[in-house]
């Protein structure tokens, strides 16, 4: 039990000499500091055990299956699922996840194929992936294969260019941690707050809270329009691009 | 001088029920209270008459002269000073303050001429103010003239189409109060953090600290480019527009 | 109608060289400005008269009567109206609004008493402004009148000091432009996005876009809870405080 | 090489119909979308081995030697490092990094000890990482160890609680991934911007972007005052904790 002393523990409280008083036992300077204690709430535990998914992430796919996956054409997902890896189905569309989000922590890794066709720029293992099926962060073999920055892997497509180049050599698995903030509208329509993004591609951070401006264009300037929490979409961009490894924690 | 408990001031102070406990006296509250007040530094004293700009600001245009301003072509400026305002000297360039400013928040009181003539669309009063000389604050007669919403009066231009359309009619003196962060650039040259802009326009919010994508552009996504501290500068944009009562405090 | 040449048109667009090849016609840059347009959504027209609120803005008093306000201790608003404003009815607690309120541009004038009883500090002409009825821009009379700057005239108390000290002399009209961002928190509870909030002191920027840590606390660190959109605050510190011209616009 | 039409090639380019136009060719659209590509600049190219730092990293800790550290009481680094991690040296006071940072990401593992001494709260395995020497990620054996929130492991000590508990057993190496946006200052000593700080404890979001209120304080409110780029801190708090694979990137 903490000890004790009378005029003293209170004095020492007194602003503006407040902490630098030689006079003040510790007893005091701990009676201090405790009016700054925040105790609740009490943040949820989270098992991390090492090379697995943190306990609270929703495994989104674990490599066996695309339960959880539907074709943004309708019906189910036509991507193909074989070495504990799912393949764009080339021509199949994009799919997204039947289930919605909003503020997400997502982990991705993707691989591009490997450079025999001899294909360049955009053409070079490009796929996406869409938070909210809107805002999209580029996938794109960007290994020694130059095109326009704010289009390369790590970039917020057309809107942000990746602060570096983290790629890895096509056919080499790579990762995205994600953290991404949605935008919130008023009831009415209006932007509230825009979305924010972070990404670390290969454990590199290539973009720190990057604030984005609208649904993802390819033609013309971005704009927000309001939506709900919406799925996870991944691109079908007419090559062999693979998945794997994909959990989502919402926040 | 205080009075004192004993054991109770210091229990007082145990979290997490801090505040709430009935046994505290309000002295003890109030030695409670002290921990949390911070005594520097000072705030600077800034006198605020009515109608007046503040004492801490630099007056940039009184209604008298062109002192302080020159043409960005290179010599004085060259537009028109009566009746305490200055007018666009249509075909003699843009003029800028002879200072450089970062972080400001400027007054700038501007009117667009009547639309005799027939104009629309950004044809109409068009003028514009560039903070650091790169990042455009749009100033154009938009009463009951349609134009892309995101090259209106009040609009950043090019970048965020303003939350409301608070435009007078032609002939009236309107007004643009701003706040402005300067973007922040490393030694290298990387962008560190963005510029933002808050404008209220007629004394309504039109932008919210709107995050500034880089240096205006009419063609193209802009970008950012490392720079100095830089002057203010408006624009001839080949329009009647008059300006008055300009007035900056460096933040 | 546009005159058009051929192969310099698309030529013209191919990146880098975008904007400043040469051989680019007028006809052909205005086609490539016109990617950047963006026309949708058009903004709401406010009109704006000269000392008068703007057309969307809801007036909470307008100096005859306190309707629309009710006392936080149940019933009606107990404080005094008399020559266009309200008095604050010491010992009668707070008011508030009876409406609630989210994201808002807020205007509101107020005026301490004359210093005769040689009151300082904290007893000085101290009322509040809490947003939401949690977060408090200060009242105070600052004129000469050294407090914790924390608590002066203009901070966000004891969460944010003012940018500089703009009070004008007791029994002056002073007033508060104030841009406020809500907190949003999902749907369990958890906080998506804290408060933002813009203070123009007299016209003086003396917060802005300053983050708020939680709901405002005498004692203690401050911290957010859940809560929905809720009314304006006004506080009874036991002063003579006036306000008058009060009026919010919801964003 | 492209195809050209003539007359409706710069006509497609008429907003607002801009990309929905079914006339418009592959072609039309290839050289609309080239408007918002940016070029330049070029990002860094980076290289990710996996398990290994990013190639433009700087290793300040190889788990062989406490060069590039300093005592912050004068000399040398006092502490131990064995089987390639460093361990505090009890007693020994706080240590630095010999070189100055502003904005990092930076990665970290530390260890607390196993907890067979029956200490808990603030007693068990604490340590801290200071970036530029003042802004406190809290280091502590959080594992099933109630103390007060915004002072266990991933809080940003006294400012900002962990949004989630994700720590590991005493023993076991944890780790944060750190990205610190350091405060900017103006040259009278003015805060232009604060801080942000982004942690990943164990791959886990614990801090997004959160904005640092000023320097770490054990008692009283945080303040920010001037500074330059300044030196990473490890805590000697009187524990056993240790620490390995220690790189920084410089943003």
């Amino acid at each position: 039990m903490k000890t004790m002393t009378t005029l003293a523990a209170l004095m020492a409280l007194t602003a503006p000499a407040l902490a630098q008083d030689a006079d003040v036992t510790p007893e005091e300077r701990r009676a201090q500091s405790e009016v700054t204690e925040v105790w609740e709430p009490v943040p949820e535990t989270v098992q991390t055990p090492e090379g697995q998914p943190p306990s609270d992430a929703i495994v989104l796919f674990d490599g066996t299956s695309l339960d959880g996956w539907e074709s943004v054409n309708g019906g189910p997902a036509e991507w193909t699922v074989e070495d504990g890896a799912m393949r764009v189905g080339r021509g199949t569309g994009d799919i997204r996840t039947t289930d919605s989000f909003c503020d997400v922590q997502l982990h991705v890794e993707w691989r591009s194929p490997p450079n025999d066709e001899g294909h360049d720029g955009q053409d070079r293992g490009n796929s996406g992936i869409f938070l909210q099926s809107r805002y999209e962060v580029q996938v794109l073999d960007s290994h020694e294969n130059p095109t326009y920055p704010n289009g390369q892997a790590g970039s917020i497509y057309k809107q942000h260019l990746p602060l570096v180049n983290a790629s890895r050599a096509p056919g080499e698995w790579q990762s995205y941690d994600i953290i991404f903030q949605a935008p919130v509208f008023a009831e009415g329509g209006a932007l509230r707050r825009p979305a924010h993004i972070t990404v670390l591609h290969n454990g590199v951070v290539v973009q720190n809270h990057a604030q984005i401006q609208g649904a993802t264009e390819w033609i013309g300037y971005p704009a927000y329009e309001a939506h709900d929490c919406a799925p996870i979409q991944l691109q079908d961009h007419d090559a062999d691009v693979a998945f794997r490894n994909i959990w989502v924690r919402p926040m």
